[in-house]
């Protein structure tokens, strides 16, 4: 096992009608930004019951923060949140708001010329306004932990950053705001759960049996219940578990003491950035291709979660690596989410583009930094085929 | 799913060498009392490497805690602290040291007649003095969370208390300083960890799964792990093992959202308060007989358990369910660790007084609050066979 420091300070409250807390988790007088996407708030009830729980707050509203935040659409956030002299954020809704939110948490404070310094040449975050967030969509895990995910209209980026400032200081967990959500983007928030496990687990062994074992468990509690969620989408239990995996995957738990990946995110916010894909999309088409990429570096991995996860047990060991990789991309399938690019429109020609752009500003990536402009393609003409 | 409410901020810092980091975590400027046990600190190595990290701050010492720490030992501490104006606390050892530690935090600043007053009539811990952990023996979990047990000797009483002011600031975990551990401390470290996770996870199927794997998670881990611990004491990655798997078993993660038992430790902690036997003894003696009494009300976990954890698949249900909990049994026995009264001395006869005792106290104990004098009195007749 490898030395780690692990400090994840969000309180979560979780469950049905847990919103009515908010009252007791805003500090109390703050001048509070609501932040929210495209609406779905505003229909679903979520909106009402969040008022309800800021009635004795000052509250300014910020709407329409995108799927894949836009540094030009949060700007205008960061100028009302300066100009109205708000102290404490609260995001409502998915990744996204939150995400965005952090971004606005951190630039509002911020001491440079441009916030964006943040994302471009990592300027440290000195500060940022505390922020708490409402939960509406299951799937990324910010909600605990202080990583967050802005793109760039202009320059067609889209970049992480990360600050021990951008816990949130609670995050408020209803399934119940979740049961109305569309089926694609409830597989959506599957996958990248997911994917988050794999980008933690799918590396070498590294003397670490208890992390795999936590690993191994979000995983499978995914595959149980994704299926479930498509075919019941209204149980709350389902809706719960979902939850609670999706944050488990991410808030650094499993990741303590173990090497970790990280390609597949790297590789996947690229395609999004380029043709607009969801970014679960992107992982679901990116992984598979990945993994039998890098199959002799993952082998003893792959086996042990080809055996422990899907029960594969019989024929050589690559036969066995192959048939782990081929039953994730079946269950992405199942989820009915696709795993080609083709199947998205997108053509093998002018894929060199993006491993040359990511090896320009990152330098190889992978858990053995072997993945360069040129591997980056092999993976990018695999995953297009 | 149960809602539930969870936040977990202490800092585990976890590794080789992490002494060293002793330095940066202990506030500039602090005043440091530091606790420790019988003193074996002083011959591994450990007092040293804390005494360099502390360096630059005032420190005054208080050795001496005991196993089950005591109530009468820990007041001296108070005094001590009291007197010279300590303002951290620094517990160096084991779950004993750390929660008496937590006492003596709660008991500085308290404000009534006497701090016995926590444990006896859960008066409220208000303040408490900031305290950090260097843990040098995998067992109780206490490292990360708010919870102690203190024993008065005087009334032979032991008895828990919790509060959110005595979470640590940071717990210092290094696999190395517990490579000297003799065996049976060692072991008893995976059996209270074991049954930590029993009773979270022991109750009944409420609809939570992800909670359900990672409690089999570590109960898989420790059953890997106990063997090799005692086979090769010197082992690195074992100690590292059980060390994480023992912090996790109790920090709060697996019990979030579930119903839980702690019907084994109640009793568990009168036997020690009436006879000393080791905490670990008194679990491993009373959960076979608490699970073997309740297994009608348990069926449903124990069959889980016993096909996840066991593989056991063959017989009607009370067959499987008797024999996972003899798997549990031999588990333990296979670690040197007794499981019945009569093999520490301890005879059938007048047994009923603890029974009378814990309902009188407590009420009636259980997940399903139906465990009063004589069912707690059939319990340890059949710990007693």
């Amino acid at each position: 096992m490898n030395n780690f420091s692990y400090c994840n300070p969000v309180r979560i409250i979780f469950g049905k009608g847990s919103i009515a807390q908010l009252r007791r988790q805003v500090p109390a007088g703050a001048r509070v930004l609501l932040t929210y996407g495209s609406g779905s708030i505003k229909r679903n009830g979520v909106y009402e019951q969040v008022m309800q729980g800021l009635e004795e707050h000052t509250v300014s509203e910020f709407g329409g923060i995108e799927a894949n935040p836009r540094y030009e659409t949060l700007m205008q956030a960061v100028e009302i949140a300066r100009r109205e002299k708000i102290d404490f954020l609260l995001s409502t809704g998915g990744g996204s708001v939150l995400d965005g939110t952090k971004f606005i948490a951190a630039a509002v404070p911020f001491a440079g010329a441009d916030p964006w310094e943040i994302l471009s040449r990592r300027a440290p975050v000195a500060a940022a306004l505390p922020l708490g967030c409402v939960l509406t969509l299951p799937a990324t895990g910010s909600e605990m932990n202080s990583n967050a995910v802005v793109s760039r209209e202009a320059t067609r980026e889209k970049r992480a950053f990360s600050s021990p400032l951008l816990y949130p200081l609670f995050s408020i967990l209803d399934p119940e705001t979740t049961m109305s959500l569309p089926p694609r983007q409830t597989a959506n928030g599957v996958v990248d759960a997911f994917v988050h496990v794999c980008e933690q687990y799918m590396t070498w062994p590294a003397a670490a049996p208890l992390q795999d074992r936590q690993a191994e468990a979000i995983l499978q509690t995914l595959i149980e219940v994704g299926p479930q969620l498509l075919s019941q989408p209204q149980e709350y239990d389902s809706r719960a578990t979902l939850m609670w995996a999706a944050t488990q995957a991410l808030n650094g738990l499993i990741g303590c003491g173990v090497p970790q990946d990280w390609a597949t995110h790297t590789i996947g916010h690229e395609i999004t950035a380029a043709w607009g894909l969801d970014h679960a999309q992107t992982l679901a088409v990116v992984l598979p291709a990945l993994l039998r990429h890098q199959e002799p570096h993952k082998r003893a991995k792959l086996l042990q979660y080809g055996e422990r996860i899907w029960g594969i047990t019989g024929g050589s060991e690559v036969e066995r690596t192959e048939a782990a990789i081929a039953a994730t991309e079946s269950y992405f399938r199942s989820l009915g989410v696709k795993t080609r690019l083709a199947e998205y429109g997108i053509a093998a020609a002018g894929l060199e583009a993006i491993g040359q752009r990511i090896e320009a500003r990152d330098g190889k990536i992978g858990e053995h930094r072997t993945l360069g402009a040129q591997e980056i393609t092999a993976i990018l003409k695999a995953c297009a085929a």
